[in-house]
């Protein structure tokens, strides 16, 4: 019990980061106040709702369950009223945003493995949770996905996933391998932001 | 069956007028015969099925029945054949593009009901099946979607979708919940473009 | 079982052909090692996912079965790791391109038949197979489709598909259709390429 509520718990702050940062991008684009909601919710719940959609939970638990677009919507509203937040709060937004990353991966991962699928594909289904938002987020504004682009980011998600799979086939129980997962996630984005940590590129 | 027949024209309409939204930007971009065609076809048809493959419709719709396939190619063919044509009669192009958003909204909802959505996320899934066809056909040619950008247009869908999710909720019968969406969404987007309604933007 | 064995084998040709030429593009935009892997999974499996969601093949084969997502990375890391390859090579690719767009084709239109739909959207589901991951790899890389700029390719793809709905339809064994559908997808292809066949554009 208070497993799961430590795992919704984040979970919501991880669809708040998100929110967050779709609403930013909004703002910048100088899209309307609903365009700005839209683009908080789908990177928010978008991930979730693929992952979903491929292990078969249908409807999708974003569709189904009211909360996770409340919070989006919640957090769009505030990006649209107070712009210059995010900006003098970007250590806070950065902060959760790798918390939330880990999150999502480590959770999707344990949905896609409650729902049959093998450990790899388990947690290649948590790294799709973890960038999906942030890819369509940068899709619908028609640039390349930074996930794609920048520093270590969805190879942290893929990571993030990898102790949950690992667990669940060593039979292992569920609430060290999530701390794990989100711990590695969360020191592989700081290693890149602080440290420069970066993947080669081919000449 | 009276409802439904109306029902199903104006859907037919609607698939019409994003067909045509859809060949028209194709003939823009210089694509051959085949690429218009499936932007017709994606304008016309993506948004129903993003929310059948999220609501558990599956085959969706305009994958189970080709009556929808068949009138966006047809119309496609005309575009791509008569391409001044959707110039000329640019009030009656614009007309069903409004009444096809609010149909879509409205029956999009309904679906969404009937598969035990809640009256909330029914709306929400209205909205998609009404703007899904024009985001997925922007993306395909690379520009920031226009509903997210343009005058009052998503917020007219979800607005459209309102009554009916409202109406469900209290016990309503459906006919006229259905007027009044379109005529909600109608309404808005007249309002859109005639008479400069906007909805603000950050500053 | 020997019928079976073919299609499989050259399913995973189609697999490697498709993730080359992701990987490709993903070295072409100085991607990093990572989404270069990401480009090359997504667009040799994306086709077959979209329309796996869409016929309710769930969970999509690329998700149920790790195969296909090893075949990919294993390409992604050949071309990363030697990236002047592909340009040497360049007839081969072009040419595993062109029987995989064929045999995605194909092998999209049985599945989709398999899952009780009408012959002329297995046909359609064909050519999304065929051309899903190509369309999203562009998609991802914020640049018009090229499916649906150049030359005959959907076209191709959905011609590919037909003989196997057709044959379908008047009850004819599988595999000569399949060799006249793979056959006709080639065909098309190599007469855009080498012939100049084109389709005509708007004025």
């Amino acid at each position: 019990m208070d497993t799961m509520a430590l795992i919704q718990g984040l979970d919501l702050l991880g669809t708040l980061a998100f929110a967050v940062s779709g609403a930013v991008l909004g703002n910048r684009r100088h899209l309307d106040l609903f365009g700005v909601l839209v683009l908080a919710c789908v990177s928010a719940v978008a991930g979730g709702i693929m992952r979903d959609l491929m292990i078969g939970a249908v409807p999708p638990a974003a569709v189904a369950d009211w909360r996770n677009l409340a919070v989006a919507i919640v957090a769009g509203l505030a990006v649209f009223r107070f712009p210059a937040l995010p900006e003098r709060m970007r250590f806070p937004v950065r902060f959760f945003d790798t918390v939330g990353l880990g999150i999502f991966a480590v959770t999707g991962a344990q949905k896609a493995l409650t729902f049959g699928l093998s450990p790899p594909m388990a947690a290649v289904m948590g790294m799709v949770t973890g960038i999906g938002g942030g890819v369509l987020r940068d899709m619908l504004t028609a640039r390349v996905p930074v996930v794609l682009e920048a520093d270590i980011y969805a190879l942290a998600a893929l990571a993030g996933a990898m102790p949950v799979a690992l667990g669940h086939w060593a039979g292992m129980p569920i609430l060290p391998m999530t701390a794990a997962g989100v711990g590695l996630c969360v020191f592989l984005r700081l290693m890149a932001i602080y440290r420069g940590w970066r993947l080669p590129r081919a000449e």
